[in-house]
């Protein structure tokens, strides 16, 4: 089983492509890193938990609900007093950002205490804990909450894996270096993207220019080297070109145990972006998991999240065998009769 | 001009009759006590200015560009931070009752300084002001406001009503008793129904089970009176009777000067009650700014708030003539070709 | 086959109780007098053709694609200038009542001329033809073209049904009694209702108030005696108690060849009144057509146009036997099957 | 834990009051008499497992999650061949009734195996066990599951329920007779309407006419009683009055251990009727369980089933706080702050 | 007159990019190859019969009112038991494939017997006769029911053409090369892509990999030329490069009367890709009705086709006026004013 | 203030992709030339006013309040007879093109006299003043009611803009020219696209074919001098290359008292492409009034009517900062968090 912990949201989203400010109705979908994580592994068929706190109304209720339906073990979702948290996000188009409007303080997680997690319990038949750089964020108890669980996963024999996340939002770069910095040693997979590496620790990619959407391999390479010198084993970076809201090109490199692997390359034609990089997270995971090769868990990270692009909500609701098929080279989109 | 002062929220609602537990998409509208009664009167042709203040985000905006788009005056609501108060609003079906989860804290409005309202400008040209219950039940600040406001209105000559309108999640029953009194002495127009004035005053009718859906009326009067005891001239009571979440019954009572009169009952089969009450306010207030006579001026905001419930949103989006034509007589429901 | 005249017009329609002032899209359909007779016969399994003028616009199409779709015969539709026609409707609910707003001035039919309907090739094989006031109300083009029609039905043996639909925006009631007036001899089977018996004819039903809801039987018997002195053998009054926009009750009588005929009454919770009329002089055609005896027929017509009340659009989508199985006492509503 | 078993099916319904010659799009729920027990138990708090057979593509998947989604245990759904069972469903208004077009055949679960069900593996932790006549209707070989799961469970001590549910187009009367006579020795709780026990048994309720509405008490205990005679300890009769396809009267008796129970009758503007019946179970059995006597728990459910009247889909989404609340005596339907 | 001889299904297609797993509603279609030609040929202007045979209730209904509100004579349909064939169909997007779960087991048409058509009378007043691979693979009834129409088309001199439409879930290669076999000497134009003359007759197009969207036009011309073998005068292959789910380029090549023919290549942003194939035949057809040469009859099939792909649906809604622009080069794409 | 004058109308478009023979509901929104230029400085932070004169009735209320809603001052907007003009619009994807079906005349504007509009009471206050050539191409009425505006605001200082917008179903290419050469005169700022500039004034830009998408920058400059040539300060062109239905090329030039300027060309996936031009002339506008160079206005002016593209309905919906962000270089459409 596969533990993960975090903040859960509600997405709400004007239809299409309507601006926040034209808008007299919202599609809802529920996500969060972790909890995108954990959908994904379990559509993979992995047995997956994921461990948050919701408020106890129908808002909250229907949240749980939402992750027992893709199949995520939600026994240890603590219920309790805090609102939920939430944003409102308009899809951008072509030339066009999205835009995200986020209403997230006063989370039932984020008010939520660490005592109110039993670790051990949690952790009981786990092989795997993954969190990502949002859930300390959110408050000093949740960063405490987050260093009982490593704390304990280690005791266990629980490997750890992270996504750095950075939010400017939620806590400031010294902060977050901070409390990040303490974690790294409990970290076996670590997954970040430039801006994030840069953000949290101050690591640059020379020559690269996100906004301008070229990659410089050797640059992120960089990167991975300098974020595999806290000790970590495995260092994933997504590279994402963003040519337009419509149009990106995606892939990734990963450093393991000292070698590297670059992944294909999808151009992709975006449906939804939210949740992209959580996916190939999750790959990463199932692949590891499933004792594919370094090479073959990247490549099968990287087909997983280019699918996720094409889903709408956060959760990549596609099975391992759509992704092994994507990856053995049918990106044709054929009908599949 | 007409001004009102307090709070304006989101409301999310599931189509059709959907639970809050089923649905994947939200309809949006906005609404509050004191805006909804601005929109009215600038549907009446009354001009009208809401005061609050709003997030400086592209939500704030959509409420901001929604109150200009039915006429109201928006010059003086202020921008800053805090978020957009919101509620998700499940609506009820016969035996089933509406349900709502209120999400309203840390909105501008409460967070905002009684400083941030100069009530010398915005009541300039004013000749009436108009509040509720739930404005100083927002904070201690928006409490102090209101009373700034009281102030300022009495010195200026412009004229008082305040709608009861308690929330329990807002405030206890001692805390609304002790603020509210404070306002009494200001005001020339009150109005309320049983349930408010016992919670707010303990003041109750005899006889009168408000979940049984039956009216009496003898009680209701002693209710008005005691009301008027605090020295107010115009005291009315909305008189509703449920019988189910589908089929209402509704009336009203008004104490003028020391007069009663008891309007006609409407027997409505509901599309949307939220704003009901509100809607009443704004039809007593445009009779007395009109010259009608109290009986008239009660059956108006009657007829306009029997209208308002046959309407989706809070908004009471009817002009005079067409409550002027339902009060005359024609309820029939025949094709306006 | 049956072969009905007239004008169709677009329907636009904001979904839900929405009002015209709040939609930011319409429901479109098509009808009108004669076109929703000649679908209801249609969709009874009688031949049915409909003669109009349609715009050479994609428009045009879809509103003779629809005609097609419920088994009209539009071989005789006239495609050329002019636009379509159209309405917007807003839906009233309880006391609110539904509004129009027309827009059909300069219509390809209202501007139409005589010479473009051929009647002989049109009443090949025809045995009734059936119009209503409107037609000719649309210009005095189509009130000629209503002449030469009733001139070569009569003279090719074809029976001749006309409905008087008052429309005042079309015409002043002077002009509507006037060339009524002199439709009236062709005519074997006439339907009114009360108000456009008086506002075409000047007769009135004694006693009865029809923005009230109350039904005085005698004083419509009266009506139809009237209006059979024209020398008219079939004259149908249908009888529409409106208790509000969301509630009617609805009945008729006929009196054939001097004998009377009253309905039952059926009490109507209304999804779409548009088109209840037409649907009664379809049920009453059908019925004489299929042999039924007068009080059958009366039966029969009311039946389905009560259903049509039921039905969302202005055409009468049921077949025969389901007007058979509500006429024969099953208004029960129980699911079938 | 109670286990139930049965046929789960897709529902497609037109949006709103659209007829299935009409409409371009289905909503589309999932539902059948069994699933629907377990799912209203799930959210009353008892541990609920369905049983049955999907196909393994994304449409079983589909129904599968949905059922976790409400907190149904699905680890016993067998997958596999066999198509997915679905109806078109038409919702009537009024006069009109709802229109049903069946399309069942071919199913996984009716073309299942008895041995494909593991029933000492199914019941273990069980505490009791319901199926309705539509299981055994589907094939020999679902009658002869049910007969294996009524043997496993009487021998584990397992009490079983079970709702008569004649489906005519499922098989003849005589069938049902011969095959259900077979359970009723294991039945310790029979649920029923009249129409049901007439056409699987013979058994009349004298002077009820069914599609008129009207209900005589008298005759539907001797209807119980007739059930009872079977040796059964609790017999339960459903009680609709069909006023019209949107109002109903709703009520029922009971006759436990000799002693009849009749509960308070609710008038009901409906929203879905669609399993009505179902929720009224699930409403006996919780009461049962939770140690309610029997009027109480007959009351339990008359409120619970009421409920689900108002709620769209085939699932009663309410917990047991909102029955007790309307059983208490509130079906004011006062907005719940 | 042309008539079409085929399966039409219902399409169950969840709205925008949604999965079949995520989706709470479906778009409703009607559509089938053969039915497809017949539309398409009667928006060209003309004379179109399709025949079938549809279930004897609402849905069959609907499927024959949408087929004659596209102006498809419709006489010849036969109705009677079985249900309606439908598949559920997700579309995709970039990467992800369009996935199709077909339900088509037990349709009518799959279920009717030979007899059941007259081919003298359906084929009188006709010129040509089209089918496609599938109606044969449906039963072997229907491969005989075939089998009497070639022969009886051949008899009254109707010209036949065929799409070879290999389907692997209906019939094994080994099935369908000996029934299409039988069918070719009767052929006059026989319609391909590269993958049906493989999976029926085992011809293969070398050095061209459909999944890679690569085009070998020499190879497809050798495809060509082995179908030509049979005997028959026209053959045309169809080319499409998948580039993603969002993106195919398409173009096509024509064999007739032992020259080549290659079209104009169009690089299409897909709305709509199901019913391509068959868009291209009906214009394939309708160039030869029309009179074109054998290149503009081959550029008006890939210009009506072309513009297929960005219509929801099967139907292929253009006239002949906006093919013909198309295929003049105006494929800019600028406003119709 | 910005003052702009002309017709709005009412845009009804099927929703999606959808051409107008299938769609069953509209979305409509309003828009014009001048009001979509209004609206868009509103959003930009300008004084703006549009003129016209609206049908009293509940759509042109909800055409105003839409204005309003965007800031736009409607205060001189005429309320009287006649329709409201409107509009049904297909919206074109790859190789097919929207299609327009105009139904404006009768419009209120149309029929407007020239007394009803006041300028000096309208441009008191005003700045600039800015029509399009739509507006004197409705009547004659309406051509002098310009001719007189352009005459007060010339006499009042007030800077007159104008894009040439030729309507060919409105007037003659002749009769445009005749009357457009006399407002030349007036122009400060005249905006045209090469086929405007031919239409009207038959001045061609060599080498270009504007259904190929290629663009010949040096025909465009002469086409700008040749416009200069009337005395006119400031030209613009905008250079559209449509690709397709779907993607577009956009960029433009700027004559600036001799001196030319030729922005950045931006690829553009498009969303809604109507007021594109529109929002051009906006952007020039906002760029003068805010003290840019002509360098700088251009620039403004392509990427605010870029992201115009990107944006459902007519209205550029963008405020300055997101203009300037695109415009400083970020097109990469990164998440705005």
């Amino acid at each position: 089983m596969v533990v993960t912990f975090g903040e859960i949201m509600m997405r709400l989203q004007p239809p299409g492509y309507q601006r926040l400010s034209q808008t007299k109705s919202y599609d809802a979908v529920f996500g969060g890193g972790e909890a995108n994580v954990a959908v994904s592994l379990a559509n993979f068929g992995i047995d997956a938990k994921f461990v948050t706190k919701l408020p106890d109304n129908p808002i909250g209720a229907a949240c749980k609900g939402e992750l027992a339906r893709w199949g995520v073990d939600t026994s240890d979702i603590v219920l309790g007093g805090g609102r939920m948290g939430l944003y409102f996000c308009e899809k951008g188009a072509s030339q066009r950002a999205s835009v995200v409007v986020y209403d997230r303080a006063g989370s039932a997680v984020a008010m939520a205490k660490p005592a109110e997690f039993d670790w051990e319990k949690i952790f009981s038949g786990a092989s795997r804990f993954h969190f990502t750089g949002i859930t300390p964020a959110l408050s000093d108890d949740m960063a405490a909450a987050v260093t009982e669980a490593c704390i304990a996963a280690k005791g266990m024999g629980v490997k750890i894996s992270c996504d750095l996340n950075y939010r400017k939002k939620l806590w400031s770069r010294q902060k977050a270096k901070e409390v990040m910095t303490k974690y790294m040693p409990y970290i076996e997979l670590l997954i970040s993207n430039e801006e994030d590496a840069h953000d949290v620790f101050g690591i640059t990619a020379q020559k690269t220019d996100i906004t301008k959407g070229e990659i410089d391999i050797e640059g992120y390479k960089s990167v991975a080297e300098q974020l595999a010198d806290f000790g970590i084993p495995k260092v994933a970076i997504t590279l994402r070109e963003s040519i337009s809201a419509s149009r990106n090109n995606w892939s990734a490199l990963l450093l393991a145990d000292g070698e590297f692997f670059v992944s294909k390359k999808y151009a992709i034609d975006l449906v939804d972006r939210v949740g992209g990089g959580d996916s190939f997270g999750a790959g990463l995971i199932y692949g590891i998991l499933s004792g594919m090769t370094s090479a073959e868990s990247l490549e099968f990270a990287v087909g997983a999240s280019t699918l996720k692009h094409t889903i709408e909500g956060d959760f990549n609701i596609v099975d391992s065998s759509e992704v092994h098929k994507l990856v053995s080279g049918d990106g044709s989109g054929r009908v599949q009769r």
